[in-house]
């Protein structure tokens, strides 16, 4: 078994197996949100679609972000604690690095896992069963490295028992120069851009690892929007 | 100041200076070259054209690999051990991975420099000088990330007093973990398709940090190459 990082999502993407990382904070949102009751999340990438999908379904609880910002007319933001009560049977997400991700993964791999520090144990045991190539796949900020999603992508190759490429060793290496996952996530630049909107408590929220049981996956395209399952 | 890192070359570059970077071995063999002697090295990426370049120059020396391994009437390998000797006044070169990567960082930066472990310390010093914002980008290898090219680019970020994007600090980062360059490189899949080409030496020479003070310029396309001089 052979586990691959692709730190940015142009990356090329190899083997049956994707695993999908935004942990600050997509990825950590939508584990929340299935660990928490939600029967499925949509993952749309225009604020317009989300209400269309709203719209067309006739249920549907709105949330998102555009620069860590709430979008008018949403009925929730994009952190993970928002998500803990279940407000409705579909949560509709809007996002731009994640979602796209998510969709370019599910083009290239035959199954595709959405992960974050909060389900680690889960994911890393999911994917350990199937015993396949797998490729962890870290959207990033604007097709760029982020630290928060390298961090995460390291912590799920340090778990797994198999062969490394370049950037898999590159990944695992780098998590032991931190001494917290709080730490790597907090210093990553999309940690700065939450402090700056008042969103501290979510880079604490999403550095907890292995506190939740559920594997989401992607399910197929839903109207234009990723639909992600337990 | 502030320095990026792009791991891969498909990622987004910012910045007026843009440091190329391929150590296995691209870059380290040309800056041998011009450190040894030769006037200028013509980077081209297929074969035929390197000989219609020196056809048409009625002079340059030949050399590259396809493979690790030498090309059928070519004059070298891509060994900087190989440039020590210069054998005329331009060395002609196909690569395929750094020279891309060297024209595509001089259609989005308005200097670029080619670095290796070779030249560190000079490359370090010219950048430091400039001060203005940089980016590192790694040639790696067919789109995907090299632990040889990561590990320089952290060195370059490690001795520059600069603001650090995500992915310089986790370049940085990633140096800390190795004893030393050679193990750096030794780890690196690059290193393992030399190794069985018996080319296992070129690892260590590459692996020499700050001994030869020549820092390489990418000057102009020249009939389709990429001429670099000092």
């Amino acid at each position: 078994m052979r586990v691959d990082v692709a730190f940015t999502p142009a990356e090329p993407v190899a083997g049956p197996v994707g695993i999908v990382v935004d942990v600050l904070r997509a990825t950590s949102t939508i584990v929340q949100a299935l660990e928490s009751g939600y029967g499925r999340v949509l993952c749309c990438q225009e604020v317009e679609e989300a209400f269309a999908l709203r719209d067309a379904r006739g249920e549907g609880v709105l949330g998102g972000e555009r620069l860590a910002v709430l979008i008018p007319g949403f009925d929730l933001g994009n952190s993970p604690s928002e998500y803990v009560e279940p407000r409705g049977e579909t949560a509709i997400l809007t996002t731009t690095n994640g979602t796209r991700t998510i969709v370019a993964a599910a083009a290239q791999c035959e199954r595709v896992f959405v992960a974050s520090l909060l389900n680690l144990g889960a994911v890393v045991a999911a994917v350990a069963e199937l015993a396949e190539d797998a490729s962890v796949v870290c959207a990033g900020v604007k097709g760029a490295f982020a630290l928060d999603d390298a961090f995460c992508a390291g912590r799920i190759v340090s778990l797994l028992d198999c062969e490394r490429t370049d950037s898999a060793e590159a990944a695992a290496r780098l998590t032991r120069t931190f001494a917290s996952a709080e730490e790597a996530l907090g210093a990553s630049r999309s940690a700065a851009n939450l402090r700056v909107n008042g969103l501290d408590a979510d880079v604490a929220w999403c550095a907890r690892e292995s506190i939740c049981a559920v594997v989401p996956r992607f399910l197929a395209m839903t109207g234009g929007a990723a639909e992600i399952g337990a």
